[in-house]
């Protein structure tokens, strides 16, 4: 049997644009011989929809959808397909998470998620019921052990979150089956090919089937789903991969003898890879911007945020802006010009002096006597943000923000000033990433895109003389270090310390700095997650709140006798 | 025996301070001869924790911190206390959301949440395992059905998310109980005191047992807790009644003649109050502003704020700034001034004309031959946004957006311009009630603090010569019943048609600008929380995506013969 794995690329909420991407896709997997097109979960809508599930005619529109769908695609052509359904007991939440398996138009099966994430980006309890493990569905001779993305990851690595008490694939397992198949929609974050790679191999060797995974592809808002669909044989092997970070049809025939395939990856590349996707879907998909902007600082982070719009969008499709201040450096202006010419795209120059001594001069009655600091460095952060904000209005420009998750972690970043735009693309991406990231990029160009002086200069922000991010930040080595084992690693002061030997003091002041800027971060625009612990919808704390946990863990009993 | 309800304000991740107002109020309950004091659920982390209860370090301490409560309290004393607990079992979620009873220092009886609400603002199945129903807990005679918030609310009013299975009130009365004792976490929001009401009656009613609520009180970010903790006996009537938006000790016997209470509820006036808490929690708790600071236009809108603030803080802990533009009407200024001499705050006056011209003239070469629009507009509006800002930054004043809820729907509002600031005061207010809030203010003080020149005039963003908020949007009182529908009600074009007769093409115009304009909200600072809907954490949708529903509607099969 011929099975067609659809690694297709839907938008959130558009049904209609979906259901024509799937008939497509469908027909060229008929005319291509399949007999079953595999789609990946809850295509009709596209991952995650969110809050749209609370629609209820949108839920109707995506029912219908489903079916128009099936009745679509040519009848020789089994289908299957994730649509959020109507939960059939009158108890519990309103949905199921279903995998429906149509032929000929009619329904011949269907499989209900049974492990619902709900932790980190993922709200699947807050609209779904969990489904029971059910049966294998026979289509065309062959068992089917369907089932929807998470419910093949109950294993220890979760543990973090939780452990669940299903275990849908050892229960599809036992009632034999002759392949797995699992529609998902999974996002992209660093290692997670490989550790497909690891629970695939496992659940092979253990219950000696192959396994069909059919993974989305694309961005949608700030969640990127490498696709990375494959097919294992019983051994373990694989017999089918996708390419990730596109849409790709691929067939596997059960009966056909076994071609090894690898796919390579390099977790640089991949993130590259990923932000050049997330750049592009955001344009494509919102279909409201014409080209996107950049402010270019002369620094690490423009340089490489340009780069990757170039990447995503063409070089005339992306405009650089410099905005020198009087504390700019000269390279300021010349390392953006040979950044702007190494990439092809336009730049333009608007020195920021006349606003910025404007706000100076109206605000200097009430500032009298009181010494330059960070009212006026973001005086000039925001000057610039309002200028390239007004670029941005007039002509219908993406501004796109370049600070890195670094910065964001601390702070070190002017809310309404370089936070101003529309999309973060290093938002998930800690400094020396950003550096990988250029080097990167200038060894895949085999040339100096991005100016060795960039990469070379100390990272400062200029807005005060002489001003370097050293002179407030430990070296980016230790700071990154100490960063992803508290934000990512979810590790407090003690294990750090245990783990890096850093000073005590200097891990509980980067700390404190993390907790207290949660309120910059929670008006920050939309960043694209590459990591598994991205600031943003996947990580929610509280803006007012007092982390006296160290102070409490100190309290002693204190009864009046 | 006495029973002490303990209405208190916690604050969230303070587990030290939280330890000492429990244990204070511990003391009065005692001092008033109190057999058991009651505190409200995670009175410990205080409501929401958030994914602080991803920190096991504060897991830890947490716990720890309830011993050290348990045991610093008169031993004469039984407590019932709120904390996250490591869940027993080693399967699912790490925690339990856990109501215990001490006495003497020793657990006595605990009861672990079984509903764990997961829709709008909550994510309880994020961390926490649902429970069984326990059994009751006898302590001193009586046997107690103790229960943790949403275990009392499985009834048909929650039904637009999802409908329990299990029913802890109906399984704890069937095992016989003296009273039902429930401790909660329940937010604020219009109407939600007479639905208590009407529930606790209703549950009295059936099974005959006193009722005894004990409601968190005080803001935790944008989430409003109003208290409202009541003992209803078995016939339902109240017997003890807490104020509203204020932390109170209530004692009830439950051996004394019963005496009836009431709170009389308005509103409009639950909204003032609840509002001025949340602006006095957030500075409060925050601990990091001297001061607050209102942009102040001459209209509506910011006036209501002011007042808010003003109420909330004092009027020497409130500035506002008048930033006339060359498009400000005089009353844009005259009008400021007449408010800020009524609440007897100070005000400063500062034309935006040199930024705004600064910009324009930095941006002309780009623009030439473009034509006065959005941008231009938007330039105002952020040299506001900038000037209010660099006070802010400079005096350590945290700065309140002045946008209403209507406003914020349809993007009526400027990005990094009025949308800047740490906390949208009437972020979950729609114009019309804006407007009764007004007038409610004015009532109260028996005066016109809310110039009436200010209440009278047509509303206008003030951005090009002659402009009027109905030039763009239908009257309010249309676009306010449309908005509440689909915001709040979660109705589509269909029903809002049919319920009102509004055109259909302008109830589409309407729900297009609001799907358009999530981008904007994402980044809105945290707005208070009055309505069962509101912006912000409670209402979540992608910022990319096409809601093509009604086009898919359409959809026929269109299988090729």
């Amino acid at each position: 049997m011929k099975i067609a794995l659809a690694q297709i690329n839907p938008t959130v909420g558009d049904l209609a644009g979906n259901a024509r991407l799937i008939i497509s896709f469908a027909r060229e997997a008929a005319s291509q011989g399949a007999d079953l097109v595999v789609f990946p979960e809850l295509c009709i809508t596209g991952y995650p929809p969110l809050d749209l599930l609370d629609n209820e005619a949108f839920l109707a529109a995506a029912s219908r959808t489903m079916t128009h769908v099936a009745a679509s695609v040519p009848e020789s052509l089994g289908i299957v397909l994730g649509c959020p359904l109507k939960n059939p007991s009158p108890v519990g939440k309103r949905l199921i998470n279903a995998a429906v398996v149509f032929e000929a138009g009619r329904e011949i099966g269907r499989a209900s998620k049974v492990l619902l994430p709900t932790y980190d980006v993922f709200d699947e309890y807050r609209y779904f019921e969990p489904g029971t493990t059910g049966r294998p569905i026979e289509f065309r001779g062959l068992r089917l052990g369907l089932h929807v993305c998470e419910d093949m990851w109950n294993n220890e690595e979760q543990a973090d979150y939780h452990l669940y008490a299903a275990n849908p694939i050892d229960e599809l397992a036992a009632q034999g089956i002759d392949l797995f198949l699992n529609i998902s929609a999974s996002p992209f974050s660093h290692g997670k090919h490989e550790r497909r790679n690891e629970i695939l191999t496992e659940i092979c060797a253990e219950h000696l089937v192959p396994f069909v995974l059919v993974n989305q592809v694309g961005a949608n808002t700030e969640v990127l789903f490498d696709g990375d669909s494959r097919v294992h044989l019983a051994d373990g092997s694989l017999a089918a991969c996708a390419p990730s970070f596109q849409e790709a049809l691929i067939m596997w025939d059960t009966d056909a003898k076994p071609r090894q395939c690898e796919m390579p990856h390099d977790r640089i590349g991949d993130m590259h890879d990923a932000l050049v996707m997330g750049i592009r879907d955001y344009v494509a998909k919102t279909r409201a911007f014409e080209k996107a902007l950049v402010g270019l600082s002369g620094g690490i982070d423009s340089a490489v945020t340009a780069a990757l719009a170039v990447a995503a969008l063409g070089p005339d499709h992306v405009d650089g802006v410099t905005l020198p201040s009087r504390y700019s450096s000269t390279g300021s202006v010349t390392d953006s010009r040979a950044l702007a010419d190494n990439l092809g795209m336009t730049l333009h120059e608007i020195a920021i002096a006349p606003a910025v001594e404007s706000f100076e001069k109206m605000l200097s009655p009430l500032f009298e006597g009181t010494a330059f600091g960070v009212a006026e460095e973001n005086i000039q952060a925001r000057t610039r943000g309002v200028t390239l904000m007004a670029i941005s209005n007039k002509f219908g420009h993406l501004l796109l923000t370049t600070g890195n998750k670094s910065e964001l972690s601390v702070g070190y970043a002017t809310l309404y000033g370089d936070m101003s735009g529309g999309l973060a693309v290093l938002a998930d991406v800690f400094k020396e990433d950003v550096y990988a990231l250029a080097r990167y990029i200038n060894q895949r160009a085999d040339r100096e895109l991005i100016p060795l002086a960039t990469i070379d200069k100390p990272p400062s922000a200029e807005l005060r003389p002489d001003q370097r991010d050293s002179d407030s930040l430990p070296p980016y080595e230790v700071l990154d270090a100490i960063l992803e084992r508290y934000v990512e690693g979810l590790e407090d002061v003690e294990q750090i310390e245990a783990a890096t030997g850093f000073e005590r003091s200097l891990i509980e002041r980067i700390l404190g700095m993390v907790d207290r800027n949660e309120y910059k971060r929670r008006q920050a625009p939309p960043g694209l997650r590459v990591s598994a612990k991205a600031f943003g919808m996947g990580r929610r704390l509280p803006i007012v709140m007092k982390p006296t946990f160290r102070e409490a863990l100190a309290l002693q009993p204190t009864t009046d006798a």
